[in-house]
């Protein structure tokens, strides 16, 4: 029998579930909808189940399991791992690293912050082998990130020392989804696409013709809807879009500003499916925000996996962090 | 004779060298103007001129000098102890630690940015100790931070991993001294009050009757004048004011939202003289930006001497990241 580890992406829509060798190849995937309703452990629960699946369909053994990685939405309470009031699912508090450590009758449980976890893995196994300096950035639902510094994974007081969807980018700006004013996240996440739309047509746009319109006449924009229009040449849609990619510099700019990194590696659905729209198109306004030396910005090497692979070399590898973490509070 | 440690503070105006105990203790000071003209070993040169004389003058003897620490204006090459084309001080590039280690005869040479030096301070004798997420802002000159995240101290790729003065608070906003689009120092420091002053009354304030309007018909209004004018309750004064202290609240909120302090130690003459203007009014906004707990705000314990005492903890407890560095360039 060979050995393994679990890792699991927690997410607002699906909740996955992996195998992984200790050398981070992923060997079976399983991916179910995350549930909305139930108890403090049901996920953990149902965590257990699709692992118990997965070892069986491999015809592996628990007795070989070296530990299990956890990478989740937040807001968590790192300290005791469970996920706090967060507002993307109706189970608002729920507790993963207890329960799974009772299920699964190992100490070797690893929660942190979904893009935590990626940047982890992205250092351990991706673009960011050898690099001590460095962002993993996520434009999907959210914006959020992971960050290395000289080496150091960083927390913060409650492990969310990384939550720059929720920069700053226009004191005087929109409400972002967090009940917040001019963030980042307010403008170009998934969530936010079809009200920065309309929003944009109802103030400087209204006078243009275009299909952004006619759509907005039924509902809103999806940022499918949108950027399509935008590779259809529509020119509201590649205005508003161009705006977006200016709003995206100056956060990325915060972020070379604030963590000074070698390497920014991006993922999230919203920024991999537009990568040429929002993300490079970007790179041309970042000499108008940043201070610092312009780092490396590329694609995640792992797509959308990054969060698994990142849950799994929490557990080949723990952060020193973390484990002071669970050492502190044992 | 006792041992004892040297602290200097390298600033765009004035240049302090300091004798410390091993204990934090202070024991003399001088302050030079920093010199604006000479070669590239100049400061460090006068550096050791006001060593000797402080050392003569305390009856020490240089055989007792545990080592040397350094808060300097930047940008730094924190690898070479070199100032690189510095935008504040005529004489752009110069070297401070490898002209120190020769003068002095010590390999016990620690250079960093001011404000990297001044959160250690905090860090080690200040409101920072039993602290480990710590960040300490100034706002002066300009606006500038050290940060302590999970108690390693930040420095980045090139030892910048604190600009956050430079972080973006209005994507569309004012052009910053650096060059930069709409950074929290552009609207803040004490370089660009005078220039938001003229901004804000030339496009929404200048309606007003006030006598902030007056001073400017016959130049810029220094932070001096306008903070009176603030006291007196000039309308439009205490309106910019208010302005001031929104941008603040968002900066501020960025900070916490990158870093997840536990506190936040200011200092800064233009913050410190004016704490009750622009620091304290601003917290009421911190609920617009904030995502992450907000942490302790306080002025530091050490007021305008933050740097030396930084610079002289360097010396005496000198941070692991700063050591490795060092071992790395030898």
């Amino acid at each position: 029998m060979s050995k393994f580890v679990v890792a699991v992406d927690v997410g607002a829509t699906n909740l996955r579930a992996s195998i992984f060798t200790l050398d981070g190849g992923q060997l079976k995937t399983l991916t179910v909808r995350t549930p909305t309703e139930g108890h403090r452990d049901t996920i953990a629960e149902l965590i257990y189940e699709l692992v118990i699946k997965l070892v069986d369909d491999l015809g592996l053994s628990l007795k070989e399991l070296q530990g299990i990685g956890v990478g989740s939405i937040g807001p968590l309470n790192i300290r005791a791992g469970e996920v706090v009031n967060t507002p993307n699912l109706p189970i608002k508090n729920f507790r993963l690293r207890k329960p799974l450590i009772e299920l699964f009758n190992t100490s070797r449980v690893y929660v942190v912050n979904d893009c935590v976890a990626a940047v982890w893995g992205e250092r351990n196994f991706g673009l960011g082998i050898g690099v001590s300096n460095l962002v993993y950035l996520t434009i999907s639902t959210g914006v959020g990130a992971g960050v290395i510094v000289d080496g150091n994974l960083l927390l913060g007081k409650d492990g969310n020392a990384h939550e720059v969807g929720h920069l700053v980018v226009r004191y005087d700006g929109i409400r972002c989804g967090c009940g917040g004013i001019g963030h980042w996240e307010a403008y170009v996440s998934g969530n936010a696409i079809p009200k920065y739309v309309r929003y944009y047509v109802s103030t400087v746009g209204y006078r243009r013709r275009s299909r952004v319109s006619e759509l907005l006449d039924h509902g809103d924009v999806s940022p499918e809807e949108f950027f399509k229009l935008v590779r259809d040449g529509d020119e509201l849609a590649v205005e508003i879009c161009n705006t977006l990619c200016v709003i995206n510099a100056a956060g990325l700019a915060s972020v070379i500003n604030a963590y000074d990194p070698e390497l920014i590696s991006v993922g999230g659905s919203v920024a991999l499916n537009n990568y040429d729209l929002i993300i490079e198109p970007s790179t041309k306004y970042l000499g108008n925000y940043v201070i610092n030396r312009v780092p490396r910005i590329a694609p995640t090497a792992f797509g959308k996996d990054s969060v698994l692979v990142g849950a799994a070399s929490l557990v080949i590898n723990p952060p020193k962090e973390l484990l002071r973490i669970y050492g502190e509070s044992a």
